[in-house]
């Protein structure tokens, strides 16, 4: 009889929404959704939230393996917490009360070996595998609902190797477990003077092992951006074994193992440890808002300032609705978050030399929102003007957006990339092609938004935010429907337009239409092949990314994953007479 | 009857060592050999160098295809020109006038549609291909040589794929056939306004293809270093079909399809075009020339540049011996070449506080060697001081070695990796392994020289170059046999030491038994199943990376690979129940 109590050792989750599961909103969140219904001519009211006792899970299809039951638990919470992640659709089935079909069981490894024994364990009783860090996939990328080829799926928690095992100060290096969560890793790091400094927006609630799968998007907005960058070395268990590259600063041998390893988004194996690079925590600080009243002005300055090799760790362009998204504007101008950080050095020459950039373009700002600071000791939270305003707004919006979703609103983001020479036209479509899909979805005028989060010197990747209802009663049924034929228009426009899907959320089960698209067949297949090697029956979450060669991978009804899949590979390849099977 | 004429329309090239074939030594070079030979206590003679005259070939053992054979050449100096590349063991080996077996063809492809004609009549003929593009290959990269499993062999040399085909000024990036050189890309940028800057020292004889499969390390010391960094997208023509990737500045769309590209040394396919990113020409350097009386002071010293983020693009930290060998000092101390530049800003605070870093670290300098200077328009000549002339001694090394292989001298490089925490006892454990393998193969004592060629904030990238005779009379064939001794020593010390086996050489075949121990079986058997993929017969550049599955690749007799062949992949594999034939 399995136990009714969760194993997990961390506070409670919100098995429905964001975050911990007693987070409450204070008065400007509550008056922001509230304003956002009114003008979105919805309702207000407080609806009911989703409870454990509302769900009727079915029984756990198989026993848990004897030697390992006291990890294994099928408690109803711990398996809602572990059906989906928290995309908005994720979310909206939670207020339908129509999730995913969860897991038979949740599995706590408890070390290394127990993550070795329970994938022997999977692969001999074909049991799926979703490798599950903080949950916070917005793709698609932790569901458990894989179809029925499947005896059973467990989600493979991974909450305990949490742990910093080994840091090298010389190298300024440390070798740390895949589960850690990104305030546990820096709350061990602290005492060593030493930081990761990568910080997605879901920072709070996902680990290491998950920024290296998905190739997560960082605190830097130039030159080192993804988790790639920090990446010293890898540890994989795969069903075939374990896989551990060496580690390195760098090499030339053959193709880059960790490259195959980062963006594999759980379908070779479960990354245990990672040796990642680490910095000092900066000690000089220098940053600047900045007002623009062309947003393509904006982009042009925001492009010479990435070429100039000045490597702003900050450069952060708002088109006019996003600053009111964000709270630091009006709507009337485009506003450049920009700043400069080092451990090392005064910054004068490097911002002194921005402003001469930003003054050649036609922006403007208070020398007042000019800062130049010393940070405190330890000064991580070291914040203010609106990059501090910015970055919390940032960090609370996945909190309220929790009873947004309930009250019927659409809210979603969608990410990319794309070479400068093409951004004026891609921006203008994407807000063309999209809107019109809301107008469509909605009847209502599209509120439709982007910031340039990342950017390089050969283009910048912008993130649009979209906010939406589904009828004028709130349903969250209709909201539901309408995000899907948003979500296909979003996903097919950026392809079309020549951008990527997807510059730092991952591909999941939610892109695959436009991953499709976008990386070639013979790729793809080549990639299916290596997988086989290390993935030899498929177990390893299946839906995600690549299907595993000779299995049908359903995904059930009521998953969000927008588009008609176009292919399956493998079954109905441009490359037929390359046999992978 | 094949031609007696080269279908080459370059200047001719010295088949039997570096560069054109009319290069010629100044007298200074002429000494610097003369000194070598006295201080080896070998004798100085004018050996006559090899003419094609005295090479027997055989004949080919296959027709051209007809619709081809224009392009198709069995001239006898095309074959000997592509029969390998220009390591040592190479040029003894021609010396020796025993060089591996030629292709039976040397195939010009006019243009892509060829390289897909040829790779289809390859396949069709069990026919293995050797792309090439400058040859200049130092680990067997480009060697024909291939066993007796095929029943032909075409080096395929994409000199006519040598264009610019597109420039994005906007973007900063070009779109550039695989098989232009070096030179050849910076003339047709230059009235653009645009640079790669990326200098490898085989520079004048590489191309951009045979940087991006073997991941050429290239002008900058820190940040970007690895051509890697500077590729937009690849197009691969694979015996499967061709492989084109999106043009992207970033994404995080599964796995990178370009990092299976790179690094993939010509197994997977023929790179015909890639999207690179350029930069405008530096207006502004900054540089300056250090000693440091002790070496490991001199490389905290760089550790703590490497680790600043002032990103210097010249950050060289020759050992006293170094210092000789690139006629820059005399042994007493070690110097640091360390140089920024810019297109964008003056570099006074960048250099300012490096020379604070320099200072804390005991290093000194001479105010005069201290330049700050603007640039000359298109001023990427510009050079003087210590970086000068090590820059030019760099270049001209290659040349002035012909003469000293056929007088019975060893002269060889090998590069690595390795972090900051090992670096001490990494470099002394390489110089007492390497020097005594070396001794005991010469008998002499050894000379081994480091310089730091790359560096990373977690780890240098250590450069080492060793010079020895075989016997005292000079002779070639005891000088090769020393080599392999040597070079086996060297390949397993830097392993055993943790290190890569390559930073920016590749892997070919000389390293493949170091290759063989860095990356694990599952993941090498995961790329061999992706070639499968791309390459199902097994015809890409076999012998050199890894094996084609299911095909024994033999590597004749005479040939310097290093080290016994430890592990045949998918025969021998620690991993026995994972079967990817």
């Amino acid at each position: 009889m399995p136990s009714q109590t969760t194993l997990s050792r961390r506070a409670p989750r919100r098995f429905w929404g964001w975050g911990q599961a007693d987070a409450t909103l204070d008065a400007r969140e509550q008056a922001t959704v509230k304003t956002l219904t009114e003008q979105l001519e919805v309702p207000w009211s407080e609806r009911p939230v989703p409870q454990v006792h509302e769900f009727t899970l079915p029984p756990p299809r198989m026993a848990a393996p004897t030697a390992l039951a006291a990890q294994f638990s099928a408690a109803p919470l711990d398996r809602l917490n572990h059906s989906a992640g928290k995309s908005y659709a994720d979310l909206a089935r939670m207020w339908l009360r129509t999730p995913p079909a969860p897991p038979d069981w949740v599995a706590y490894a408890d070390d290394e070996q127990a993550v070795v024994d329970i994938l022997d364990w999977a692969q001999a009783h074909n049991v799926a595998v979703i490798p599950y860090g903080g949950g916070s996939s917005v793709c698609g990328g932790v569901e458990a609902a894989v179809g029925e080829s499947y005896a059973a799926v467990v989600s493979l928690d991974l909450e305990r190797l949490n742990h910093v095992l080994e840091v090298d100060p010389v190298s300024r290096a440390a070798r740390i477990q895949g589960g850690t969560l990104g305030p546990e890793l820096q709350a061990q790091l602290k005492p060593h003077g030493l930081t990761l400094r990568h910080f997605p927006q879901s920072f709070e609630f996902s680990s290491l092992g998950g920024w290296i799968v998905t190739r997560a998007g960082g605190h830097y907005a130039t030159q080192h951006t993804h988790i790639d960058d920090f990446v010293e070395n890898t540890r994989l268990v795969t069903p075939a074994g374990v896989l551990q590259t060496r580690r390195l600063p760098a090499s030339g041998a053959g193709p880059a193992p960790d490259r195959l390893v980062l963006g594999s988004e759980g379908t070779l194996g479960v990354l245990t440890e990672a040796w990642v690079r680490l910095q000092q925590p900066p000690r000089f600080r220098a940053s600047a808002s900045i007002r623009f009243s062309d947003y393509f002005a904006g982009a042009d300055c925001v492009r010479a300032l990435a070429q100039s090799g000045l490597n702003p760790s900050n450069c952060r362009l708002l088109d006019p609705l996003e600053t009111v998204f964000s709270g630091v504007g009006d709507g009337r101008h485009a506003i450049l978050v920009l700043g400069f950080e080092s451990a090392d050095h005064p910054l004068d020459a490097w911002l002194g030399r921005a402003l001469e950039l930003v003054r050649d373009h036609g922006g403007s700002y208070d020398a007042g929102a000019v800062a130049r600071s010393l940070a405190a000791q330890g000064g991580d939270e070291h914040r203010s003007g609106a990059a501090g305003a910015w970055r919390d707004a940032f960090l609370r919006m996945p909190y309220w957006r929790d009873p947004a979703v309930g009250l019927g609103l659409v809210m979603d983001t969608f990410e990319t990339a794309t070479t400068w020479d093409r951004f004026a036209s891609f921006y203008a479509s994407i807000k063309a092609d999209v809107g019109a899909a809301m107008e469509r979805a909605t009847g209502q005028e599209a509120l439709i938004s982007c910031r340039l989060t990342h950017v390089y010197p050969d283009g910048p990747a912008p993130y649009f935010t979209l906010i939406a209802r589904g009828d004028a009663q709130g349903s969250v049924a209709s909201a539901l429907a309408a995000w899907r034929d948003i979500k296909q228009a979003a996903t097919a426009a950026v392809i079309h337009h020549g951008g990527t899907v997807t510059h730092h959320h991952a591909v999941g089960r939610d892109h695959r239409s436009g991953y499709e698209q976008e990386v070639p067949p013979l790729l793809r297949q080549m990639l299916a092949a290596a997988k086989q090697v290390a993935d030899p029956t498929g177990i390893m979450n299946p839906g995600v990314l690549i299907d595993p060669v000779g299995r049908s991978v359903g995904i059930r009804g009521g998953h969000g994953c927008a588009g008609p899949r176009t292919e399956s590979l493998g079954q109905n390849s441009a490359l037929a007479h390359v046999n992978i099977a």
